[in-house]
């Protein structure tokens, strides 16, 4: 049994508020359990210079958590005047996610930027980010078409996209980590996962111990299994009515 | 009549969330109608090294604003590499306000970092951010108390403290403007105020029409009285149960 | 009697030298007593992409003290790679307080450029610094008169600006407060009027101790007498002839 | 066939000058085909001061590419004055790789750095540099054991490491891919395998189209033979007499 | 006839302003005609600690222009964030020079720092600087040596150091060039000589014609004469009675 | 007899590997002893923004060391964030010495950067830097002549360029110092000569002890004895035939 009471299999409370912002043109508060993540997705009419005119829109993204949102306190990333690795490869990470959920083309020449700010962390941080971005990224492109920027036959979303971390603790596989799990792990994996059930990222890493074959097929077994149950998350929360802000505005 | 209805001397809707992060020692999501800052205060036993051996504690802030917290979106200080100047102007009123209102001597040497990460924005993020982080300071240095880094017979706490915006709108002076408002205002002033009514800070700026002492005099009268209902809120507020964070952790 | 023997309401020996650089459309090295800030007002027909088209004008300043210029040794904050809070403080209460006294239509699409340098501190550098800065000013708006970058029949200056410090010291209000006076001082406020009676700014501070209103009425006596004065030196300095680089360079 | 002849399940050729530094206590100019990197591994005696004490070692890496090594020229990161997102990620990589063989309590308090410095670039710099890293760093362990600061019997390798990249292109999976390969890749993954056949990394990317369970097989096999053809490279390399400046200085 | 009808053997007017600054150990603004440059030293007793225990002192310099020192505005190198090449170079130039005429074991483990702010700026701002910058550092080893930090029996100073810039123009070697001289020269050497004839640098640049050794053995003619001269203005301005500020304070 | 048995006025070593890397329009791995410097030449067609329309070229370069390309591992400048000033000072006289020897209006509107990246240190970085430059720059010309970038007559070589280091060691003036005796160097010289046998620069440094005409003299006749010497190694290099990277691509 785990530290909170869950089966190995079992993932944390999920819950999504969408529309949580009156400011964004989509977004998501998403918790893991006690992991909370305001998501928000910026909706802007056109593309960098160096992408425009070829018919074609981009999507991008940055991660950050907020100095208290850990047990003790961390220095802000502004203050101290650079980025640190972390972030940079979480913010990457989720771009990239979204990116492949995305047509390009269908899009067309417009900018998403999706802001993942860590309000409370207890693992999984990347992971909740990646899931609550799609929801505010669906709403936005929704919002962009009430507006007209995309047209009313595009279809610029080709599937949903969400993401858990699995992990070897103690010899046993386990899925969606908190923080006190997330430290006592042998091999931590990050998989990001389509609505179909196809692999968007694996990212595997043994610091503590290397894994064979059979350990990382057990990760990914458990993995997609916990992908299914977020992809119906979001479902859920998508099928309410649209926030007001995403509407009209 | 205002453009939400409001009387020129009434404050926004105001809500305090008290304890609302589980990691920090104290923390208060606070709610000028849209504009929405968490307040976490941080609570480390010992003080800087060029402070220590003096007997005496510190208490600084930090001021951030999420990227979309605004209508449009701003780029993140920590991705340019620098804060601006209106980001370090405000941490620094918020840190001098909340200083106003603690003994140093009887703090002890304990240092508190007060963080105001404003969510959603919409006029008035430093004042709410200054009554919002009062409630986490007391909460945190109950925390202190309660593991004895702060003596049962010391009283760091030795007035409350809040703040209030007021601005001349078409000749008109008004309280706790909102952000369509501000932008319209010939004066605009914020006033830090303690519970007892003394004034921590005043700060009145005529970017668009130089003021008199009438006009000078009236804003500060409705900024008393808003002070008033801010102290009563934050009363409220402390008087419940305090939450498990700041009880034991 | 204060430590150099001054009254109360007794300003320092102020001084103006008007002209002082070759360099600049305008310039003043003014001096409140040992306090010493060297103006320059840097004149650019045309203004900021994100301005043009409009038909205005833009005013700005920047404040930064010699590393040498106080009693130890400062870093500089190129050194250091960015620049503090207290800088970028002084640096848009400085600008601000001249964009109250110009008419932006009336400048047209002309930039200025107010750099006050710290030669040497002694109390008051942020007030010497604004009272400089609007002789600089003044000369430059003449040069750019001369060289018909603005028309013959425009007031670009509506008014004049200084400014001054107030303090309560062991309880008694004192003017123009030197170094050793602002470090014991329970309140400290540094008030920009204009030449005509008016406040562009009142920025009170009470980190020792809170004040009330009697006192607050008292320092803002203080303050515009003190500010009768420098409008006074101000109107003596600009009296005299346009210096060389003025007229015509 | 492949643009270079090569079939899909083959490595290009792959050099490695061990010892081409006089001045590093390990190195290794190692080449994937046109890809040239510079392994360097600095040995010190004792760690950074938060590691002092547990009687355990450090090793930690850098990667960065020259400005020149690439088609067209990229800006240095040290004039830019900030390191972008990629090169963070990858010097992390390459420490999470090095660390995963490495008995820290064996090693005792010392520090290995590995840089690994990119003189010329052709897809694959990221794996040519673990690979290259290994080779550098067991130099090192060697220098260290020479001079006594690792004891004579402790064993700090517990394993080799060695990495490659494996992508599908056209819906072929292909080994070791060349840069205008993995520009053409849909999907693109760098796997790091220790000598004994287990995975530390597992880094499967699909920006172009998500990949499913059989080819995220196929990919593991191909990068599995690749990793027991590099680990036979590095081998021989280590079997040569040690270089001067390994043995003794 | 140069265009402010010197001779080309003739320096600029030099004048010497001793004790300028009421802050520093030691101070002088130093003019070279237009070029004005002011050079505070400030002694602090005490080394870095990587120098302390091997009872030798440190002398650096900081060089800085004031952004309207120049006919156009420059931007502030702490608001770009960062110094610039040629601000470096001359920052170490001055270090070096003066360094040449210090005995760092007669000085003991006190430092010098060296601050050299170009107030206004006509050709020529290095040499005045280095130039102005030994008569403060004189002052402030007689002040550390009235404080007792330096001992009565120690010369810390074994010579004097002045610079002065020479150049080729048209063909014509030219002493201590002005601004619009120096755009136009072919070559352009900075010479630092002590005061007993003695070079500590010769910096010879050609960027518009190579030069031959005739030329710049005309050029060392030039330098070495102008020295001379700069040697005895920095002579008669020790020779006056010392600043209140160097005595005691 | 030196260190490594040269007589006073020999040369170590030198070796010029032209073409070292087959992405740069020019390039060559340089070695003085056991200083090695990689040298690339990067070609492009336009100059930067505020220098087109003129018809002229621009030359530049840059400088950097490995961190451990010297015997104690150096922080990279990327990782400081900032570049010191030794790198600033050292790319500034590389670009300086090759634009010396280029004829800008004969360029064309084209732009080469130099890169200089130390691989391993020994003394002379500097100097090996310029002197294979000088061949990479020579390179990337026919290059661009190749691609009808220049045109068919234009001659922008109006001369070679390469540099050395002399130094007064124990009295006695010595060429090309290694490490060993550069840091035992009473005065350290570096001088950039033509193939002519004409100065572009001439840098003199006495930190230990100053130097009278004599030595000066001394020092400049060996330099330009060696500049003969490495003249002949540069005409030996580009006597071959051009790598295929030059010719073709």
């Amino acid at each position: 049994m785990r530290v909170d009471g869950r089966t190995n299999d079992q993932l944390r409370p999920i819950t999504i508020e969408r529309g949580w912002s009156k400011q964004a043109e989509g977004s998501a508060l998403i918790s893991f359990g006690n992991t909370r993540v305001l998501c928000t997705a910026s909706f802007t009419n056109g593309v960098p210079r160096w992408m425009s005119g070829k018919g074609k829109g981009w999507v991008t993204a940055e991660y950050s958590m907020l100095p208290r949102s850990t047990n003790s306190r961390m220095d802000r990333e502004s203050v101290k005047g650079k980025i640190g690795g972390r972030t940079h490869e979480i913010s990457r990470l989720i771009g990239r996610s979204l990116r492949a959920v995305v047509d390009m083309k269908a899009l067309g020449e417009n900018t998403l930027v999706l802001d993942c700010d860590v309000l409370q962390a207890d693992g999984g941080t990347r992971t909740a980010a990646i899931t609550g971005a799609y929801v505010a990224l669906a709403d936005a492109l929704e919002w962009g078409r009430a507006k007209k920027f995309i047209s009313a036959k595009a279809q610029p979303l080709i599937d949903s996209v969400s993401a858990v971390s699995v992990g070897i603790i103690g010899g046993v596989p386990m899925l969606d980590l908190a923080y006190t799990e997330d430290v006592r792990a042998d091999t931590d994996m990050n998989v990001v996962v389509t609505g179909r059930g196809l692999f968007v990222e694996v990212q595997g890493t043994a610091e503590a111990a290397p894994f064979d074959r059979t350990e990382l097929n057990s990760l990914l077994d458990l993995a997609l299994s916990g992908a299914v149950s977020l992809t119906g998350f979001q479902k859920s929360a998508l099928a309410e009515a649209a926030p007001a802000s995403v509407q009209g505005r």
